[in-house]
């Protein structure tokens, strides 16, 4: 099964366009997890366990690994998901970017090493440093658009040729880069009006939309602007939100009504 | 020390502006090695040893470590580099570009975990993606400007407002981010005009110029675009065209060789 089948069942049969984000910073975990080996992928288990069900994909951030000498722990988790629950996509959110041979490796880390069905890329170098991702057909590539922080519009609102920049980088992923059906968009929660725009370039392709919770992106504004075709079409994430919605030993507890809450609330507006 | 004294000391003491880019493929590396434990840090120290006294600089790319699951080797070469030659700043080729708290652990992964003095990143998501790499003030971050490869047509030399992508990008890093004097820019030997666009633009700030050898750069080009009003202000990468000159058990020589002879060709033009 290609990542986008494997989500689009997900969709289907969980009726949920929520993604847990795995950004696990370790003095935020729960205290009682801080002295066990392994914290970090204990901390993470059981916020799978107890959101699986309701959720259509699960994206860790590699950052939160790495910046702590952790990556065996996002191993851990990557095997762990893998194991027991291999029918829910992952995305690994590594943000790569760069060329030829070095972009292949990039790709070998997340797709081979990790095992990863997906991965976040940033657009700047151009098409040919993202061919190495999207040559892999049977995985997924989203693609950076717009992103949610305020700094976004430094660059991706730029205006040429009367397209904004972001434009210019979603109509050349759908009209260029597109061949083998394995691409998707980033597009920012906090910005619903360059969402929909977005939407209209596209088409059906899927939509990682993070900036819901924590980063204040409104659910209702959202989607307006971003379902596809079929009433679905996006990932809509949400990491601290969700992950510390508890500090205490009821963490995993918390996690999942913040979920719960989060699936109803973008169900409502579908 | 800050980075850039300790890099303008070096361009001077040294007489060099070459920096060796250290992007070792498992696969490529000489037979004799591969049998031994951490082959890749094995044939990086050798590489190292017999290139020290030339270079300005090295430039470990991460993606080669992590793609092959050799993170632990990553930091051994750090480490053998910290200990033998602290005097030598070593840029993290590793080209992140993240948002809020996710920059600040990329952050801590590159300057505190593996205590790199300076790394490349990605301006796409605007320049408070790039406050936690920039405070610290200390370390030096090279912004991606203009890339050597071919695709870096499609969007950093779209024109907005009568300038090319690039060059805003150009102009923002020299004039609204650089507070702390420790920014550079990256800039591909692969187009010299471009070059001197980017030098005319952000006066002395230091030039990461990839794209020399393996990628087939010229030299008096670059040199004619790219040098500061000191006749330095570059720092010329080749890693391919270095670490693997020769293939067999002398491929230390061989490097040592290829590095001399790329760094009196650039001293000539100088």
């Amino acid at each position: 099964m290609t990542f986008n089948e494997k989500l689009t069942k997900r969709w289907k049969e969980r009726n949920s366009l929520v993604c847990v984000g795995l950004d696990p910073d370790f003095e935020r975990i729960p205290v009682h997890l801080k002295a066990r080996k392994n914290p970090i992928f204990n901390f993470l288990r059981e916020i799978i366990e107890a959101t699986a069900d309701l959720v259509c994909a699960f994206k860790p951030q590699i950052a939160y690994f790495s910046g702590q000498g952790a990556e065996d722990q996002l191993m851990l988790t990557l095997r762990y998901l893998q194991e027991h629950y291999p029918e829910i996509p992952v995305i690994l959110d590594a943000k790569r970017g760069d060329i030829g041979s070095t972009a292949e490796m990039y790709a070998k880390e997340v797709y081979d090493h990790y095992g990863a069905d997906a991965v976040t890329v940033n657009p700047y170098l151009g098409g040919d440093s993202l061919e190495p991702f999207l040559n892999r057909k049977e995985k997924g590539v989203f693609i950076l658009c717009r992103t949610s922080n305020p700094g976004a519009e430094d660059f991706q609102s730029l205006v040429s040729k009367g397209r904004k920049l972001y434009l210019v980088v979603a109509e050349k992923a759908a009209n260029e880069w597109n061949r083998h059906g394995n691409l998707g968009l980033v597009a920012g929660a906090t910005y619903p009006d360059e969402l929909a725009d977005i939407r209209a370039v596209v088409g059906d392709i899927p939509l990682l939309v993070p900036g819901i919770g924590a980063q204040g992106g409104d659910i209702a504004s959202v989607m307006r602007a971003g379902l596809d075709s079929n009433g679905a079409g996006m990932i809509i994430n949400s990491s601290r939100g969700v992950i510390y919605a508890g500090t205490d030993k009821q963490f995993a507890r918390a996690a999942r009504r913040e979920t719960e809450i989060l699936r109803n609330s973008i169900n409502q507006h579908r």
